[in-house]
């Protein structure tokens, strides 16, 4: 088998290009079988690669002169920004050149220029963004879609329930993945339009559909896949994240107000620390954008080294379980 | 100033009616100058009355005959059961003869109930679920519409900014509250459809909107007033509730999984209670519809006496407030 090509934005996110590309230079290390194009000013590029002695063979810089920021425009930074490292990783996808792209830097962009530049897989409407949760349980759950349509109908949530069925069963090894509608209650009768739309259209589907999902389970692990639309998948996500930091503090603060419990706490902080790790989920190896006929991954804006070791691990079990192929199969 | 008459579904949700006529007994002892009436089987209710040896002349008994049960659909259970302890209470409120209706049972019925029986406040579309939420700095926020109105319209929400406003104003006392909203970015341009044009009607409107609030920022009480659609709002507190209860699980499990942690969760399983206390914001008081003519107010389906408790003190809090003319005002 030939070697796997993966492209990354060395510009992309906050610790760009540093953390990016100390996580290029150990993922070389790891997998022996891949190849990294870094995207970005040359110059910089070497400079952070130069830090490190360990093999760098495998590792090809292309150049870049712009970069599209976190805050700008998605549609107006693909269309004039041609030289950035997004549009030239994008670029190179489309062309064959590179089987993944992976960029922690603006996700509107990104999407945008996923969708415009590399096209969708045949008789997928929309691509959507899918998130790996880890459950109470141990395990991981697919959330989809989590980012990228905010307007969603029902044909779109019926096929990311499809798109997910067969992630979650060929990427992660899910036999007959159970599949959930997030909703407000347990019933057939619930929910609102987009839901009971949805709901009707998920029975007829040629999948493993186990009913509506309330939100007070979503975090139990009782579905592989929980489908809904980028409003709510963004809400959910992004509420996870922050109420997990609420409430590590609020238990802290709590087991600080007495001197027994300070003492507690003071033995207990390492099993803190693995806890804030265990709920750090947002960046569970990068989300893809699952529907389109070459690989995208988003990783998270704050990326860190392991955090692009784990977008990249996730870009080879994609390659390697032809999941493009799959998907047009199931749509 | 006469006697405040408050009417109680003494038959509605998971431990009625043990827990509902205790909670009544206790709020008349708290109270001098309310008088609490009890809707539901007469015998039952009197037996329950009989176990207390508390002043109960200021408590008096309906009899109804139905009851209208949890998983009964909403509309046909108002339409069929004139008879139920709601559908009395509820005609109470419309008639004069209590200032407030309070009940733990079926949420859609109650609401279903309250819109047809007792008339919406004149100039309001659509009465809104109105949750105080406990935030990280120890404040309340209100989420508004967390159950009624599942497809909004933009219109329906800036109702919902304008009522929330004049709650946490007059109930709660917040000088010019702060109204935020619920959306996946905290620029303008972000969001979907309803937020978008929310977003514009809400910068016209004579409230102080402060502009979107993430997903990640809602539980720090950054905002007085949290506005959404139902949907949104019921996946945010029910995710919130269950999310709590992982999260608690979780944080256990890890730190009774090493010897030292062992010792330091015993020495803080007291403030383990506090925290499982704050969090079960569910129940605070109950949640009163807002924008109704009348007030009702719907107690947690679990609600245990203090929480009765809880949504009587509220409901005086209405009624001292004269939150309904203040609405009117407004709107």
């Amino acid at each position: 088998m030939s070697d796997i090509i993966i492209a990354v934005d060395a510009m992309g996110g906050d610790n760009a290009p540093f953390e990016i590309v100390k996580g290029c230079v150990f993922a070389v290390g790891e997998h022996k079988n891949i190849k990294i194009i870094l995207i970005g000013r040359e110059k910089e590029v070497q400079d952070e690669l130069d830090k490190y002695s360990q093999d760098k063979s495998r590792i090809e810089i292309v150049n870049a002169d712009e970069v599209i920021a976190t805050e700008e425009s998605p549609t107006a930074a693909i269309k004039n920004k041609k030289n950035s490292s997004m549009v030239i990783g994008l670029n190179l996808v489309k062309e064959g050149k590179a089987a993944a792209f992976i960029s922690a830097g603006n996700t509107g962009a990104l999407l945008t220029g996923a969708v415009t530049i590399i096209k969708r897989i045949k008789g997928v409407e929309r691509p959507a963004l899918g998130t790996l949760m880890p459950m109470e349980n141990g395990k991981s759950s697919l959330l989809i879609d989590a980012g990228a349509n905010v307007d969603a109908k029902p044909s779109f949530l019926v096929q990311f329930a499809k798109m997910g069925s067969v992630y979650m069963e060929n990427v992660m090894g899910v036999k007959n993945p159970k599949v959930g509608l997030i909703n407000i209650g347990a019933e057939k009768e619930k929910g609102n339009t987009l839901t009971k739309e949805t709901y009707e259209l998920l029975e007829e589907a040629d999948i493993n559909f186990v009913g509506n999902i309330e939100a007070r389970d979503l975090f139990l692990g009782k579905v592989d896949v929980m489908v809904c639309d980028a409003f709510v998948g963004n809400v959910v996500l992004k509420f996870a994240e922050g109420f997990v930091g609420s409430i590590l503090r609020i238990v802290k603060r709590e087991l600080l107000s007495s001197f027994l419990s300070k003492v507690g706490a003071l033995l207990s902080s390492g099993s803190f620390k693995r806890l804030k790790k265990y709920f750090d989920y947002s960046k569970v190896g990068g989300a893809p954008f699952i529907g389109l006929s070459g690989l995208v991954v988003k990783a998270h804006g704050n990326s860190e080294e392991k955090d692009i070791v784990g977008a990249i691990n996730q870009c080879i079990k994609f390659i390697e379980s032809d999941i493009t192929n799959k998907i047009q199969e199931k749509i």
